[in-house]
């Protein structure tokens, strides 16, 4: 039996998920819209022996959207630029099952798998904002809510795999003596007549060397465990505490065997924000310097955002977090449910609501060996087969290679080389095998 | 003023338009979905100091689709990845109107744009083959007619090139003191309420050096011209003769004239499929190479391609080309048109027909010399503004480049060097205003 191995993947983020980085002097205000930037990352991420880099993605901005929101990069686009940057690390976009048409996308990321050779990955989601909806013809009523969303994005999910099995491996035959480019029989068509989507097929695109991309999946709610349980080969999550992370990592696994599957092949990525120092007033330090970039009026904006850019300004900010109700909870439901338990529980004001979620302190804090003790506790106690790292400080993606990576190889818990050529193959995964030679294969046993 | 020099663009088109090309013992069967053939036929280009590489799409296949259509790059993903290999070439992606959401298309676009720093195009089109539908969750019935697929187009493009000015381009100030990432008042919400769309905005992305991407046409038919007079920058067409070029050339530079904008401001690219040999009898020993490798079983599948993939092989092939009335109109419309008018003009029988258009003799044909002087020839006579290139014979753009772009340097007809760093640059069109900026401009006058 092979020794289980930590994954790392790299979520490039431009100016970064915080509100307020990009006034750190050590950050480009244009790193969002940098192809420098971006290859950059990637490459770091690269020599970092990362498994892959990810690209997150939203539909609706407004005026009160975080900076990268507002000017960034189209993910398959600038994976696709990547693939010609980078030879070995993974390349997962994500891209909506809300306002997308699953021959669009079964071709764009099967395309950005064969430009890759096989390193590309699918990160599925749901349009959680209902602005979206006014981008794609429809009213804000239309926007389908949670339950919907997830039904949906199942069946789209179905679809484009079935659309990327339409080619057997060995369909093109290029036989030039008999005049057959392909062998008809291992050309398949779909026909898919669901409840969302009839689509047809075949998909004018073969399969890569890892059969089909890597599926990921991101959301967190019992509807989110389901579809990934049911379709994902990885999940991306974000559980702060370890107890907490540990009983997602459980329930997920345990819905993967209910539906049949191997628990080892749905990988469990929580976040991973970390910052380091070489000591821990040096990580304090940094701490501190983009906490306190945030003004309290952007740090309400923030928090609307979780809640259908719901206007706190409206409220005395150090009185108690307010009673808003239901709102939001159609959005970010697993984060909106987060915020208001805690804000009880701990007698939280507004303002320090919204402080704390402008500028959480990371779990993953201290001293290069520090992270890595707590990244080796969180992967043997099982709260985690791989992280998703992001910036949260600048130059935080350099250290974190420079000097918690070569702790984790020491200990062995993590790869020195690249064990494969395809995404797939690093992250453990089998070959994803096409379904009609499979069938194929079962009746001539 | 300056003088007018020649344009090309490559279209890079793997195993070929031509049916049987992959067969060729120079060709490699899997260039469609090869990298490193996309990669260096674009390095090649730039080489050549061409003006951009183009590619071609469709979003329908079926068994009888000639050989490229079947497993081919998406190309906004191609491109993206083309965008990391080169420097000075533009890239201009085929993406259809039909079956796409204009906020998908702006945005992709958009970042393929910045991702290449401003050498970006899009080449609009509608699409044809009504079988596509069927990937798209409607039936053959709702594939909408010729007439409509245009007026959805306008529009499309219309809302595009909306969102496209959703920030004007000095927005992101990054006032790190003032903590402004952007100036709101540089912020638009499009919010278009239209016959086919309802699309807010604003887009999530900035514009580039170049304003916005070139806007490429490719439809012949009158409302193809309509659609570029009024919407693009260049438009692809492909009438093999002279006096046809030189008529449709006219045409278009009257119609844009009549909508208001500058006839220079639209340029035009007839096709370019040169067979080159150093002897006239080198270009028609290449020509019968390819010719040669052509079955009659083959070609009819080819012919029935244009008209909606109709089965040609119920007819005497030796017998008078069939009355087959309006099948296919509603799809390629002026390719169907012509067959059918050239095929009655000259009592041609359908063997003929379908051997003579999977195989058409290039009009460029001969030695580098001949060539460059038709090139010069249809440039001079105002059959055309540039050239969209593709290849017909293997290594036909090394064989251009290298001999026949010389000659025509020499003459002083074509650039030596880049004049400019964009796409736009290139093609002596002017950077693209924001609509806002402008506004403001004149408001200020």
């Amino acid at each position: 039996m092979l020794t289980r191995k930590i994954h790392f993947g790299a979520l490039i983020h431009g100016v970064g998920g915080h509100i307020s980085l990009w006034r750190h002097p050590e950050i480009r205000s244009n790193q969002s819209v940098s192809l420098e930037y971006y290859v950059q990352q990637a490459k770091t991420a690269e020599k970092g022996k990362f498994d892959l880099v990810f690209i997150a993605d939203g539909l609706y901005i407004n005026e009160k959207s975080i900076p990268h929101f507002l000017n960034r990069f189209e993910p398959v686009t600038i994976l696709s630029a990547l693939a010609t940057a980078t030879k070995n690390v993974g390349l997962v976009a994500t891209v909506s099952t809300t306002y997308s048409q699953p021959f669009n996308v079964a071709r764009q990321i099967a395309s950005l798998d064969k430009i890759s050779d096989g390193r590309a990955g699918w990160n599925v989601v749901t349009t959680p904002l209902e602005g979206a909806a006014l981008n794609f013809n429809k009213t804000i009523k239309e926007h389908p809510d949670h339950a919907t969303r997830y039904e949906i994005a199942e069946e789209f999910v179905e679809v484009v795999k079935g659309l990327w099995d339409s080619w057997e491996d060995d369909a093109f035959i290029a036989d030039v003596e008999n005049d057959r480019f392909f062998d008809p029989e291992k050309l398949h068509v779909l026909n898919h007549k669901g409840k969302y989507f009839q689509v047809s097929g075949p998909l004018n695109i073969a399969r890569s060397r890892q059969g089909q991309p890597v599926i990921f999946q991101a959301g967190s709610s019992d509807a989110g465990i389901r579809l990934a349980a049911k379709e994902a080969d990885a999940i991306f999550t974000n559980y702060p505490a370890l107890e907490e992370a540990k009983d997602f990592y459980r329930r997920v696994k345990e819905e993967v065997a209910k539906v049949g599957r191997n628990p080892d092949e749905v990988l469990i990525f929580p976040a991973l924000a970390p910052i380091i120092g070489d000591t821990v007033e040096e990580a304090e330090r940094k701490y501190n310097e983009v906490k306190n970039l945030v003004s309290i009026e952007k740090a309400l904006d923030y928090l609307g955002r979780y809640f259908d850019h719901h206007d706190f300004s409206q409220y005395d900010v150090d009185a108690p977090f307010p009673d808003i109700g239901d709102i939001g909870a159609n959005a970010f439901k697993s984060t909106t449910d987060r915020i208001k338990r805690e804000a009880k529980e701990q007698g939280l004001t507004l303002r320090e609501v919204a402080l704390r979620e402008a500028t959480p302190k990371p779990v993953f804090f201290g001293t290069p060996k520090d992270v890595a003790d707590l990244i080796e506790k969180w992967f043997v106690e099982k709260a985690a087969d791989g992280f998703m790292f992001s910036v949260a400080v600048p130059n935080a993606l350099e250290d974190f290679v420079e000097k918690v990576v070569p702790i984790l190889q020491e200990r062995e818990l993590y790869r020195k080389e690249y064990e494969a050529d395809t995404l797939r193959g690093n992250l453990g995964l089998p070959f994803k095998e096409n379904r009609y030679t499979k069938q194929r294969q079962l009746a001539n046993l």
